[in-house]
């Protein structure tokens, strides 16, 4: 019913936990699995928390980098306990639910959890559309992981057996075009990042905020194919206006 | 904020699911837990799973009997994984969370989860005002308790904050910079016209679907002031790149 939905587990250090959130998935009745760089996998308490869950286990999708896990998803939301530097579209878990059911058979989707001990990283975090936060109490936040990927799943099943439409999101549905999907849009953001540096504009010395700044403006719109083919054209239609790069001379090297 | 309601877990066999409970608990802002003649408890493994919590271990109350942890409740729910022989006015847990929220101050619920292996028995659950069934799928339908005790307790949260003002930083409310106004947005977008006729990339006398379709793109992420001073000197910054332009005979006028 949920096939789109795509459980990313980043760096996760107990294997018991990767269990608990199988059984978390498939008591919710979803079943991709992606494991990125899992310090023990497979592991005997990972199949006794999956407790019947353990086909999960064995089609989990286990990968090096977070690249690799999200990338053929069109959407993407991470989980994040506290407040980052640059503020960015944060749901909860009702609302994460509300904009992606209605993207079965049109979009993936892929939800990242991160470390146990320290979630995901700004850098993770900075890869994806929107992040999502459970509502815990401030002084005690951070919920176990398969706990948390039990309540995201649980709202994705209320959303998916709702009987009353659910509100659509303004893209995904009835959209003309096809989102872009993530290795696309890593794509555009290498070239702008090598456009603004031949511009002069992104020092790269002193990067600042600017291509996080960037990322978070283009994501947050949700890019379809074409609309990041026009941006990259006009990033080769600029460098087409550059002067040549200087011949460097060997004594340079 | 919700000590008007009582977690219930009746002859807990592992002691790492009883932590796994006061964990997510605690999390959702809950810290009146009874337990009912535990197999093990105290132990290691709940201290651990409780990851700290512990001071919901050490404040629980162990009794004997069903009896004695609900005798003071008014209001008592009992979680049901299937269909009983006899029905009973069954509810789903936002069901549960409509209800006992808003009793708060006003009665004392408790929520019965019982154990591992086989639920709450007949009795038991005849002893409960209604049941609450968290809609798993029928073929794999059962969850683990402490994973149970988290999708209840976090729609209790969610309706006890549905009365408070939501605290987010969506775009638009809560953003860190103050959105763009409509006239600093149609500047950017003169600008960018400008721009891409200046680098070949638009044809004025040909422009097609290029600006509307990088007006719905950047309009759609709702701009904020910064994201808005950003794209314009990204613009400035191209514009300085290119040659300048030729200077007009008169006989061309």
């Amino acid at each position: 019913m949920s096939d789109h939905i795509r459980i990313v587990l980043v760096n996760t250090t107990h294997p018991g936990n990767i269990g608990g959130v199988a059984r978390a998935m498939k008591n919710m009745g979803l079943s991709d699995l992606c494991l990125v760089s899992p310090k023990v996998f497979p592991h005997r308490d990972a199949d006794a928390r999956a407790s019947g869950a353990t086909d999960l286990l064995e089609s989990a999708m286990v990968v090096d980098s977070l690249d690799e896990a999200i990338a053929d998803c069109e959407l993407v939301f991470g989980t994040s306990a506290r407040e980052r530097h640059i503020p960015w579209p944060l749901v909860d878990p009702r609302e994460l639910a509300a904009i992606a059911a209605p993207l079965q058979g049109k979009a993936k989707v892929a939800i990242l959890f991160g470390r146990e001990d320290r979630g995901l990283t700004n850098e993770e975090l900075q890869r994806c559309h929107h992040h999502v936060h459970i509502p815990a109490v401030d002084s005690f936040s951070s919920l176990n992981i398969a706990a948390a990927v039990q309540v995201i799943t649980y709202e994705l099943r209320m959303a998916a057996l709702a009987e009353e439409p659910m509100n659509k999101p303004q893209w995904g549905t009835n959209w003309d075009i096809d989102l872009a999907e993530q290795r696309e849009l890593e794509l555009m953001f290498e070239h702008l990042e090598r456009t603004l540096v031949k511009i002069d504009f992104l020092d790269p010395d002193n990067p600042r905020q600017l291509m996080p700044r960037l990322r978070r403006l283009l994501q947050r719109a949700v890019p379809d194919k074409i609309e990041v083919n026009v941006l990259r054209g006009i990033l080769t239609a600029v460098e087409r206006q550059l002067p040549p790069a200087p011949v460097k001379d060997d004594d340079d090297v």
